[in-house]
């Protein structure tokens, strides 16, 4: 088993070399052709998504599970729409960040260059198998894709289909690898290879997260867990403050950038309580509170300090009436992940503390938390949301799939 | 032991929390602080230095690791003028790199924050308690210091003498902490404090930093190592190579931007070897050569695999004739560590090809790759040199020690 990761990482790292220095021209193309080949085989893609489907079922996956994990001919187009926009986006590599010349007449480049060989380990998702591909393509990144057991017959066959395509259209042999074996042994043997992978980027729950943090010696970049919070300010605008904490709690509950709890400022509390409490409650939302928000509505439950510490990915949100921004800061601090933060306030310097304040990889005034996002940011795309602090933070778009080469134009210069 | 170590990184890390929004001039005004008090405490470190060097010496630690460890009131005099020099560098924190506007409104601004705590493990040299805290500090971040056992009573009065400069300046208790645990599982232990450590910096030889690279789950900047190259090429300006050669061999030949291999192109070696071959024997260098190499000098030693594969970092080097640049691209590709690569031509095409096709941390045209460095590259100072790929390659100077933070100025805007 050892040797065929192996392989497979090495025949990545081969065709990295020749990705690196590929114009733009036959990366593009060849992600078109991969959309193409998507369309043209959708029957094949579905039938053996079929057999992933119907085995979930039989072993009694969740419905949540199956949904994620179900391919129709409309989820095939929306694979191959991506490419095709992927595609479109500006590409990254060659991209001279800043020249400048020295006292001694050198002249220094720094440059956008790919990573090299990106692993991505993700779950039960047989689209992030195309996104994934597509993505570190465009960066001139070859790429390892190890995706969930559950999805394995969907996966096999859309990499055998956009792998064909990609080399078809100009691409090296081994720019797209899919680690076919299920057992979870394969990921251990990935996480080592730092002889032929360059960074890891796993794609799913906190558990896997974890184990790849955990393992690897290979980078990761960490992505996902996010405790996001929305503070309402005593000098918020309240009708605001209400369609902020719904969105950023209700649009898609089950999202990392999601908020878990709100923070009211106890001087608008009695204002703002009451209704805010109506709204989560129509939305289907259980409200877990501390002891003054319980004294607003007697439905409320109790939370917890693992309420305040812990993600809900779902209608559930906890509640708490702080004395001052001060204990919102602090509250944020010591619960918090530093993933996404918002402050509702018309007062500016209440809001300048909070962005400066804050440590998180977004800082929001005065808008929904769920922002967090390539797409929303206007980078086309994303290949992840880093919550670690090395590389990228936030938001992952093409650019932070590449890495940076200095490269130096001498006329004879020696150093003294 | 494990108690000690993670209560430093703890007081670390409440210290990053204010450091993140100290302004520059209490900032400064702290580097300049210690500066000062290293001066005044000149003999207090030389007396604590003295008890270091003489148990070396009992110990039988090399002459060159009794060199780096040995202070003298220069030395402790260069130290200060290093923080001096720090202190007058911008800072990078609080750079608002690019800001947009989204068509829905949204303000979004990526802005330069510090990493928070930096842990740095490090061997003989006390100076880097001191460069290493400088550069944190200057950036932001607190810091968690682990050097040698051979150094523990210098690095010990170091530090004690510049956290209370530094907090005397206005910094919080914490900012700069030093492991005083001489046992090797302090490092062990400090490796997997992700809770406490935001990034582990290793500096030092081929050894240390493969166990931290191996054991950290901490994210880890790895640095240092450096199989290099000097391709001359057909058209090179054989004057010119040889003059890049012996710089790049012999002005430092212990560091990671020296080169341990030469290549050369058949169509120059009968004019260019004879006389490189004697200035190289002129300054002291052992040559392990390929055949057509010792055909040129029969003093020339057999090169093996391990010459052209390994560091010597001493006044060795192994030499190859070449039959095309291909064939030292290849060479290079298969021994180099992606570290610095030069290759000397007057071949407009054959430079382009080298500059785009080499993957590595600097890539040069007719200069010495002595020159990747920091302050030759004028960023004012380093940290050490990445020879990984993710957050920073090659010189590392401020700016690599802090990472970003998306602020976001709304209006009410919600998510649809």
């Amino acid at each position: 088993m050892e040797q065929q990761v192996i392989a497979k990482a090495q025949k990545a790292k081969e065709a990295a070399r020749r990705l690196a220095y590929l114009p733009t021209d036959i990366k593009n193309n060849a992600l078109l052709a991969m959309a193409d080949s998507l369309i043209k085989n959708t029957e094949k893609i579905l039938e053996a998504n079929e057999i992933d489907v119907r085995a979930g079922r039989e072993k009694g996956l969740s419905r949540a599970l199956i949904d994620r994990l179900l391919l129709t001919s409309e989820r095939v187009a929306d694979m191959a729409e991506g490419l095709r926009m992927v595609a479109s986006l500006p590409d990254p590599v060659g991209e001279v960040e800043s020249m400048w010349t020295r006292p001694n007449g050198l002249r220094i480049g720094r440059t956008r260059v790919p990573l090299g060989v990106v692993g991505i380990i993700y779950e039960a998702r047989p689209n992030v198998t195309v996104d994934a591909a597509g993505l570190c393509l465009k960066a001139g990144n070859a790429v390892v894709l190890r995706g969930g057991s559950e999805a394995i017959n969907s996966n096999t066959a859309i990499t055998n289909i956009i792998a064909a395509a990609a080399t078809g259209a100009g691409l090296p042999e081994g720019a797209i690898n899919l680690i076919e074996i299920t057992d979870r042994a394969a990921v251990n043997i990935m996480l080592k290879l730092n002889d032929y992978i360059d960074v890891i980027i796993p794609r799913g729950g906190a558990g896997l997260i974890q184990t790849v943090v955990q393992n690897a010696t290979v980078p990761v970049i960490e992505t996902g867990v996010g405790n996001c919070h929305v503070f309402v300010d005593r000098y918020a605008d309240l009708e605001a403050a209400r369609r902020i904490v719904i969105n950023a709690k209700c649009q898609r509950p089950g999202v990392c950038n999601a908020i878990e709890s709100l923070l009211i400022h106890r001087a608008v509390a009695g204002e703002f309580l009451p209704g805010i409490l109506a709204a989560l409650k129509e939305s289907g939302v259980e409200v877990r509170g501390c002891q003054r928000t319980r004294d607003a509505a007697d439905w409320v439950k109790p939370a917890t300090e693992e309420d305040y510490a812990g993600e809900f990915l779902d209608l559930i949100i906890a509640v708490k009436v702080v004395d001052s921004l001060d204990e919102a800061l602090d509250h944020i601090y010591h619960y918090g992940t530093k993933h996404s933060e918002a402050i509702v306030t018309e007062n500016y310097t209440r809001a300048m503390r909070f962005l400066n304040e804050v440590d998180a990889a977004a800082v929001y005034v005065n808008a929904s938390t769920r922002f967090t996002d390539g797409g929303q940011y206007g980078f086309g795309a994303e290949i992840g949301i880093s919550t670690q602090k090395l590389h990228a933070r936030g938001p992952m778009g093409l650019k932070e799939l590449t890495t940076n080469k200095y490269i130096v134009f001498g006329q004879g210069q020696i150093r003294g």
